[in-house]
């Protein structure tokens, strides 16, 4: 039997927005606290509301340069600036300082990162490791108080693709990505945005509850491992000649089995899945994976047993 | 009574895609279409896909400097090149030196643009004024022929509005433009790709059938015209305060009552539609509108009497 996991408070807390310039629930969202923080109070703790990329989002791009939630390397972190750098670059190193340094005790406690998918992905949260309970602990809250049959709560952990840190989230002690849809780039639907209001308010309740005190028990989660990239069927040329299927589009961390359809040929061939075994696609049709070459993510599920928490007294 | 309209036959027909470089299924299409003409051909006619602005394609935008489809106008096409022209500027008066002149005689007998839209409006059919017979005609074919209830085949007439012509469909001597959607930018989607190409096959098959002496009896037609633009709610600073409301989201072309929500404050307000007469809002929240300031279009509907028309021998 495991024995309780103590964490310190979660005092200092983040909410990053339009750390891609054109996913708009999270900037509206970071927008809207930035003039009215009141909804980010709560008894023991208060977040800090800011805008990741305000180029990016004051010309409603994803960057200007290159991905800034890849560009949390170590190299570039441990780098000082030069006249070279690309925006993204220098503008890493500067929410580095400001909310970690990363890996320091001077890191914020936690850092939450709103993103948009045009992939019907309901409410999916992104977690770097399961070696961070804490933040296995909100998603598992989370899901306990947000999830409904028109939104599923899911959880994706990165760990084991991605072994070098690149994104926003490694920057704090904890951390978690919200990745709602779906929701096209550049547009801001209500529904979408509600509901991402919810998961910050929700994620905000339960760390009041940790730090007043409340144990969280043990649980067992099931969440999706990244296995590898699908890219679309090119010609000789690189260009794609297909596109996702209308039977896979919208089905994001269903099953798929071997003979499923993945893809419409532009010449009415349809490309069926020559795997062995079932696998379940994720970031179907993603608008900001085209230029990645990614059509979709293939992902395994897992199962994580995760430890009792309570605050550190 | 009305007498029958005749026209010389439709010989020279082009199709574009990526006049806006970001509307995926007319560039799939297109490309398709550039290594494979075969399903563009028709007994009497076939079409000749065209990329229209391969540059804004190139870097998945709406265009480099201005908007190409507002480009086409009469100051623009009558001026010649200098060194300080935008992008699209240059671009249109090549395109209307390819398939116009515009008002010439040696302008093509019908150009089809090609648009996605992230607005639920399902196949919509944009034409310039009513008494361009022809295009009249081929709307009303389309929605005999490609119409069902989860994609209706409505026509904009735009004449009301714009007075002076300003976009590509205006360099022939007929033209349409087709806007399907739902679709996100940067994204194709395949039910709207395979919907896009239906409505396209069909205007070949009309042509065709027009070009061998088909004569196609006058009727009436219900069409929207265009009213204003409606903008979002900002503050004093110019910022938008307000998202499309969840009720009125994927609802373009159904009528908006007096008291009927419009949108959702960030505050948690709602606004409602305080019009003293039934509104048809359409281009609800269309991502390239954003920059525009326009949050949908009104329309009011309707009704044209078109004549009997058949080629002229």
């Amino acid at each position: 039997m495991s024995s309780t996991v103590v964490n310190s408070p979660l005092r200092r807390v983040a909410v990053a927005g339009g750390t891609h310039g054109n996913e708009m629930s999270g900037i509206y969202l970071v927008r809207h606290w930035m003039q009215d923080p009141t909804e980010l109070h709560r008894g023991t703790v208060t977040a800090s509301p800011f805008l990741a990329n305000p180029r990016a989002v004051e010309k409603c791009v994803r960057y200007i340069d290159q991905d800034l939630n890849r560009s949390f390397t170590e190299e570039i972190l441990a780098s000082t600036d030069s006249d070279h750098d690309a925006h993204e670059v220098r503008h890493a190193r500067q929410i580095n300082q400001q909310y970690g340094p990363r890996g320091s005790v001077n890191a914020w406690d936690f850092v939450i990162d709103l993103h948009n998918t045009t992939a019907n992905m309901g409410s999916t949260i992104i977690i770097m490791t399961p070696e961070d309970h804490l933040s296995m602990h909100l998603s598992h809250y989370l899901q306990s108080r947000c999830e409904d049959s028109s939104s599923p709560c899911r959880v994706i952990m990165v760990k084991e693709m991605i072994r070098d840190p690149i994104s926003l989230i490694t920057v704090g002690k904890h951390g978690i990505g919200l990745e709602v849809g779906p929701q096209p780039q550049g547009v801001v639907k209500a529904d979408i945005l509600t509901r991402m209001r919810t998961l910050v308010n929700c994620s905000l309740d339960f760390m009041d509850l940790f730090n007043q005190g409340a144990e969280f028990p043990a649980f067992e989660m099931e969440a999706f491992g990244v296995l590898e990239r699908v890219d679309y069927p090119r010609n000789a040329a690189g260009e794609p000649q297909a596109v996702i299927h209308s039977k896979l589009q919208d089905k994001d961390f269903l099953p798929v089995n071997p003979g499923d359809p993945l893809f419409l040929m532009l010449n009415g061939e349809e490309i069926l899945y020559d795997g062995e075994s079932t696998i379940y696609p994720s970031f179907i049709n993603e608008a900001a994976y085209y230029e990645k070459n990614v059509a979709f993510i293939k992902l395994q599920r897992l199962v994580f047993s995760v430890p009792a928490i309570r605050v550190k007294n």
